[in-house]
């Protein structure tokens, strides 16, 4: 079968891969669709070469079909739509022992650590699958795992009916976690610099600032009565963000960390302290968060036509990173099914 | 009666305040003790000259007993033994409104933005009042403030029974927050640079690293099996630890920020990310906090002998501040009945 693995120096391979039947607690999966992230860019751009083994099979936001399932699994069928929580934990460890095992201290995720989902059949251990109701686009289901981060950062951030929320950040991630908190009852305004991202947001009904326009602080106080959002998402990776997230939040207010920000952040301590402000740090997903994004799927609760920008065949999977990455896309499907893939 | 006022310029004055009789929501108080902290060094090095009134009666540590009751206090008699929570608050607020009176947003915090109890006489709202019980030495009583914070930062940091604790920083707040979580049963290290407050934290029972002789984070690794430690407090106000302080706390550890850090501090957002860490501000106290503090004092649980390392005559205010800064000291108390205070 086909497969687009990273091979170093920015590039993506087409590869010729050997299939094999799936283990015993395995199940093997006809890919349908592949999201692409910044994570997965990251890998291309060799951010992460420490990390992954070339030639790399990435990928870990999909869709797709069960071609095959193992002799040990129960409970799923030849032609079930499943989408994958990527995650797999070793259970041993004190992360684990503790129930966090999303975060646990030894974690293979599926599609860096492990090979992932852009071949044209996979296997994954059968405890990653998630159900897909059949009514339920696999386009519009690829989004399944970028959803299901946005909803456990809006769980970790307690936001609840009537509260005021900020997203610093209006990429896919922040557009995300906005809509859920929306659908959660929450008012939500985005922070966003770039002018076509704003004009996005703004079409999905979100009022947007610009800090160079406005002063940030100034606009959430007059909107929140003078007492600050009750939890601000920073999602942008930017420091002026990180430093300025605290000015926003109210006494007791929460700050939800979602970005990456590689280096150490000037942070506004005497805000936390004075406020007795609340920093939570927000990783990928436990599983009743990626059941809970397939129901808002469903539902028709994430604004999917704005958010997929673009699909291209695996064939074109680098043509598919350069749109990703040439500004102005949000996300980017592999659709692995096109082509001659089986 | 004889107050003692800070004036400008470094100093504190003896002078001869006159004496009013208690409003009718107030109790007139015949101060004991004032025990002398950072936030007064503050004002008398004039870093706080914006938020005080000359001559600035300050003092917000203390103990006394009821020498007058207004007409409309009830619950208080003449010769009641009591400390006081030096907290106003509007009521009215943002803050206020969702209970969390204690960091009201306009707090007057008395002793700073109102009179405080370096006088003979303090005249004080009988609703900051806590009882004090007969048994306790009014001495030691007078820790019921510093007690109080301590108490308050361990429940905002919900340390529970088991729990590993580093507490960054061994001056008097560190070591009775250090004494505070022993009570609740936490296995306590504390990090301190200083040769002499390391001697004394020993001294009490509690394990000290250096962080320049010792990797901390190694040592923290060992201690608690590969985890890190559940609750890490932030006391000592440098930019080193808070920066260190992520790499010492467990997945979805707790770090408390106690320490006031005038400047922005570089943060490992990185780490708060990838651990799901929760960072928490802790300012004051609430009313139980207060409570406890005093069960706390009576029940002999706070090395007060230790902590207590001086006692300064009123007219001696001045010196009881020299001394406080002279290094070694932990905490000196003024004695405001030494003398001719009737
Ligand atoms: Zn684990
Ligand atoms: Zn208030």
């Amino acid at each position: 079968m086909r497969a687009a693995a990273y091979a170093g120096n920015g590039t993506m391979s087409i590869v010729d891969s050997p299939e094999s039947a799936p283990d015993t607690d395995e199940v093997q999966i006809d890919v349908a669709y592949v999201g692409l992230c910044g994570t997965d860019l990251h890998i291309l751009h060799g951010h992460m070469d420490a990390r992954v083994t070339m030639p790399a099979i990435i990928g870990h936001e999909m869709s797709g079909t069960i071609a095959a399932v193992g002799a040990g699994v129960d409970g799923w069928r030849v032609g079930d739509a499943v989408t994958v929580m990527p995650l797999a934990w070793d259970g041993s460890c004190p992360a684990c022992l503790e129930g966090n095992e999303h975060i646990c201290q030894n974690l293979d995720f599926i599609g860096i650590d492990s090979p992932g989902a852009l071949q044209g059949r996979w296997n994954v251990p059968a405890s990653t699958l998630v159900r897909l109701p059949d009514s339920l686009d696999l386009r519009v289901a690829a989004l399944a795992e970028p959803v299901a981060v946005a909803v456990h950062d809006v769980r970790r951030g307690e936001v609840r009916p009537g509260d005021r929320v900020v997203v610093l950040g209006g990429g896919p991630i922040g557009l995300l976690i906005a809509s859920v908190a929306r659908t959660e009852g929450a008012d939500v305004r985005i922070v966003e610099l770039d002018a076509g991202r704003s004009e996005v947001a703004r079409g999905l009904g979100f009022a947007v600032i610009d800090p160079r326009e406005q002063d940030q602080r100034a606009v959430v106080e007059q909107w929140t009565g003078g007492a600050g959002a009750d939890v601000v998402f920073e999602v942008s990776g930017a420091a002026a963000a990180a430093l300025g997230a605290t000015s926003l939040a109210k006494v007791r207010g929460t700050i939800v960390i979602v970005a990456i920000h590689p280096d150490p952040r000037p942070l506004d301590l005497q805000r936390v302290f004075w406020r007795e402000l609340r920093i939570l740090g927000a990783r990928v997903y436990q599983r009743q968060d990626f059941e809970r994004a397939v129901d808002l799927l469903e539902q028709g609760a994430i604004p999917h036509e704005t958010i997929i920008t673009g699909v291209e065949p695996l064939t074109a999977t680098q043509v598919a990173f350069e749109k990703l990455q040439s500004g102005g896309a949000m996300k980017i499907l592999v659709d692995v099914q096109a082509g001659d893939r089986k």
